[in-house]
């Protein structure tokens, strides 16, 4: 018996459990709310998304969580030393579809599509400079799986591709920099900066009024990480100042994104409504179902966040 | 003495003058109006852009024009059996950049950007359902240089990708289909429909209202190709009815597009402004410049159009 525990609505907790049972056929999947109060205390295992912390701790012999979503800072921030390990999504297919927003996203900038927006909402006819990719500098925060693959898919469509970390890395056809003097290196370098950081304490507000001076005029932004990765104030400043040209955002403090706020009337915001990479329901479950299998096997749990680096 | 013979304005006649003068630094070009009667009398080359016919028909002596353009069917309905042989422009920057140009608007649907602009316009949060690319069928219409450079970077990203060419091709990774039967074959199974094929007598209002007709409920169309190639109007129907989702269109009957065309305010229909694949003066210059040094040594004409194919 694996309890589902998640805070989203019915009809969502129904699909996920009916892929996840459609993949594991030999476990019996259920929401949480159908456990009598014997179930709970046996229960070692949880598939999460989004968890309620109270309903987790519910769930005395809880040996590890396999979350499946990628990011699970939330759950890391709402439970101080959680008594159990927590597994986190890694699906390949996640990379494809990440670095394939990254792609279109960088090349919607790269080719002056809300240039072109804007023209023909006023009925105006007007070409553009062109730029080739290779005199396009596009600068990757974050080299984990996601931030390798993107950085990797736009050198080989052309893009002249570098990359930050917090540690030294290698990545062929990208020039790599880490640490506190890289940042500056590479944000002075870079005409279009995508954001695939993790948010952690250290990348909380990472993009503020200073780190965001560093960047050529005229450069922009796309964030497909995380909303507080950003300083929403001086991005809106900058845009406003016309020091950057245009933001595309996927991802906010708050989402949805409030109706009132300043993004999503802004002529230089591209707002999106945290699409640049969804889980894939069938191929998410089928890697929940092969790490539960190799568990019920061996006993091992899989690679599980480490909890200092939050990540 | 070589002049320049273009319908452009004075400063873009002056800009490409002064590329190619940089170019070839052994020959003098100017033009057409600097040329005494004489010195008309004896030119064996002309490089053009759009040129007047009767300004190339005041040159008796010409034996060759290179055109600084790869479209040159504009020459071709205008001189009904030119005197001299017709260059066209052969860049394979021109096919790197149409290239990407044609991936970027390809990701501009298949990610639903048409979409979600609308819904930051209508503060609406709603993500649209993911497809994978592989699961996207994109058909390639015309497979010569960029037309093949292009359904090979398609595919290279991940989109199933289907073409089709009057007479037989093979492409590596690209399902090719020929003749007339073959157009049929490849519409019904195209999801997003790229149209890259030269305006001749057999192309022009080849996409009408039943070739529009077998297309899939619900397909996109991309035309980076000429603007007669569509049928405007039966365009117009399928995108009003919804059997067609949206249409991007760079290349029109008329260009500027007439203010008060129809599809500037279209909300299924991008218009831009004939940017897929701008040409580079500096790298269309050194192409020219080569060509034409080879002439000066050997007295071999390059490559011409062929005038019975129109290409």
């Amino acid at each position: 018996m694996i309890p589902f525990v998640s805070r989203a609505d019915v009809a969502e907790q129904t699909n996920w459990i009916e892929q996840l049972s459609a993949a594991m056929p030999n476990e019996v999947i259920v929401p949480l709310n159908d456990l009598t109060l014997e179930q709970r205390l046996q229960c070692d295992i949880a598939i999460v998304a989004n968890p309620n912390p109270s309903d987790l701790l519910s769930l005395p012999s809880l040996k590890w969580v396999h979350s499946v979503w990628a990011g699970v800072e939330r759950m890391l921030n709402e439970l101080e030393s959680p008594p159990f390990s927590i597994v986190r999504l890694i699906d390949e297919n996640l990379s494809a579809t990440m670095s394939e927003a990254v792609l279109a996203w960088t090349l919607y900038l790269h080719r002056d599509m809300p240039i072109y927006a804007k023209q023909q909402a006023n009925t105006v006819w007007q070409q553009q400079p062109m730029v080739h990719a290779k005199d396009r500098r596009i600068g990757v925060l974050g080299l984990g799986e996601l931030g390798r693959v993107s950085a990797q898919r736009l050198a080989a469509n052309g893009f002249s591709v570098a990359g930050w970390s917090r540690h030294p890395k290698q990545i062929d056809g990208v020039e790599c920099f880490y640490g506190e003097d890289g940042l500056t290196h590479l944000l002075k370098q870079t005409d279009i900066l995508v954001c695939l950081l993790p948010l952690t304490k250290e990348t909380q507000g990472l993009m503020g009024q200073q780190n965001l001076s560093f960047l050529p005029i005229g450069a922009s932004l796309i964030n497909f990480a995380r909303g507080p990765v950003i300083d929403d104030e001086a991005l809106l400043k900058k845009l406003e100042t016309g020091d950057m040209s245009h933001a595309v955002l996927d991802v906010f403090v708050q989402e949805p994104l409030a109706q009132e706020h300043a993004y999503w009337k802004h002529d230089r915001v591209t707002v999106l409504p945290h699409i640049s990479a969804p889980t894939h329901l069938v191929s998410a479950s089928e890697i929940v179902a092969k790490n539960i299998k190799a568990y019920r096997l061996t006993g091992n749990i899989p690679p599980a966040v480490d909890l200092l680096r939050g990540y």
